[in-house]
């Protein structure tokens, strides 16, 4: 049986996660990664791949049927998004959440018009979270949603604090407040603020100058990523910034509770979450998944822009149906 | 709008539970149920629907968009099922888990010959966990599967209690061990035995002659069922067993383990659990939630038997995909 054929866009964090989650898929094979850098720089695990130029991709029409797309939502995806749409069918991890819809509807027009397939805004979160808030809230209509996340290191806070002056490096770790989690899975249906979900913990490694206590202040107070949480704040050399946190963890939980019979008293209680030591390879693994979906949908003629609503869970796994209907119905 | 009209086989637990549900989602009203008792023996909570005898079904081709299959697996689904898939799209919760593929073939032929849609097997074991098992399997190809069940009444060996000589009533709960729950969700990826993983609790109503020592000893040792776990048994009597065991709460544990990275250094674990107060009526909500499904696959031409694997997650939702798109992924 032929391998589905895929090609990486961008050898960050999560294109070494495509390319180790290949390895993990023996129906799937490596043909190339596209850099930006200088391919020269860039050594594989994989030793029959190339490494090519980015702007060599579109001489891989023929070669690839898959592109994972491993670039950044905040200027890498908006525009690589489209232009590799008209040429491979995709799979991205784009979760600016808010253009999420415009997104969708340029990757759309740019598939439909080259009768490829992409599917778009895949991970865990967007991804299997967002799945699992759908699922849920069809089995549970009269219900509340918690979604929680961490322990984990956000990459979004951890930049705003290296932004800080005086502030030489740092990370963040979202993590979510223990008692407000027991209290969803015991079905107490808590209304919850910001800052009765999650804390925020920082490391920061600050210039030798500088005063830790306005650091601190300035991060605090900080608008809509700290002043509304409760933040800790230790201040670190940059080796105990190197050796411990170098990691990548994250993860999260989301809950649906409901309530079903004439009164509505029977209540019900779905749980689902992650433990992850590296997000980013987690992140690529759920991607080379949806690449196969990408690929199997393209070729029964199913073209456009598709998210993880859209896909039919058999067309994520490499075994037959009637393989899944025997071992895991 | 138009809604989706629904009716019901079979007003036992899981009927009455569907009842319920499709007063929970508004795009859905009920039609009709139909009973093998005498319709004027059963009273609907939905005024408007008509109580029919299971024979007059066939007259409701035009007025019913998706027949909802209530009954059991042992006998009522293999004769209804593959009968009811040559008028109607249907939804059932065929559970025999050994004889689903043969299953799945009668009603695929019968609804493709029809032009219908079923949708087989649904609920939440098989159903939800089923999903997860596969979801998980396909994002984490090197892991492995646990599922837990319970705390919850087990029908199976409530009735191979009540069989016992002596015993006039009684009912098992099958309970997950709590250390082996532990063991999985800590990251151990313990091997464990059937005893190891989950235990038997049965709440027993002797005849008034007969010997205690006899029945603990049948049940216990009794093959399939209870000879390869820890087996409870406590003797009550009939007031007790009906204030305090009257209850259908049941639920459960699908963990999936797994490891990415060059040597498999990370470790990541899914986790997916219920705590239902009422199996039924959950069981009903998901049947209805599928209800939708099997119309709208109907609408746009798929036809055949499907499982919750063939199932795009939108199909489910009374949103639309816009929606979707917007609050949820």
């Amino acid at each position: 049986m032929s391998k589905i054929r895929i090609g990486i866009v961008g050898h960050g964090n999560i294109g070494r996660g495509v390319e180790r989650a290949i390895t993990q898929n023996p129906d799937t094979e490596l043909v190339a990664v596209f850099t930006r850098r200088q391919p020269g720089s860039i050594q594989l695990l994989t030793p029959q791949a190339a490494v090519k130029s980015i702007a060599d991709a579109k001489e891989y029409q023929d070669k690839i049927d898959v592109m994972i797309l491993c670039g950044g939502s905040a200027t890498d995806l908006p525009e690589q998004g489209p232009h590799f749409a008209t040429m491979f069918n995709t799979v991205d991890s784009y979760d600016t959440h808010a253009r999420i819809p415009e997104y969708c509807a340029r990757i759309d027009a740019a598939a439909k018009a080259a009768g490829k397939t992409s599917v778009i805004s895949v991970g865990w979160d967007p991804g299997l979270f967002s799945m699992l808030r759908m699922l849920s809230g069809a089995m549970l209509p009269e219900g509340k949603d918690y979604t929680f996340w961490g322990k984990g290191v956000s990459q979004g806070h951890s930049d705003a604090i290296r932004r800080v002056k005086g502030v030489k490096n740092g990370i963040q770790y979202t993590i979510p407040i223990e008692s407000a989690v027991d209290s969803v899975r015991r079905g107490d249906s808590p209304q919850l603020s910001t800052r009765e979900k999650h804390l925020r913990e920082c490391f920061v490694v600050a210039e030798p100058e500088a005063d830790q206590e306005q650091i601190s202040q300035a991060i605090k107070n900080m608008p809509n990523y700290f002043a509304d949480y409760d933040t800790i704040i230790h201040f670190i050399n940059e080796a105990e910034l190197k050796q411990n946190h170098s990691q990548m963890p994250h993860g999260g939980f989301v809950f649906r509770t409901g309530a079903t019979g004439t009164g509505n008293e029977n209540q019900h209680i779905i749980e689902f979450s992650l433990k992850l030591d590296s997000n980013p390879e987690f992140t690529a693994n759920v991607m080379v998944a949806y690449a196969r979906a990408a690929y199997r949908m393209n070729q029964e003629g199913i073209c456009g822009a598709k998210t993880v609503f859209d896909v039919p869970l058999s067309y994520l796994s490499a075994r037959s149906n009637l393989d899944l209907i025997k071992d895991l119905l």
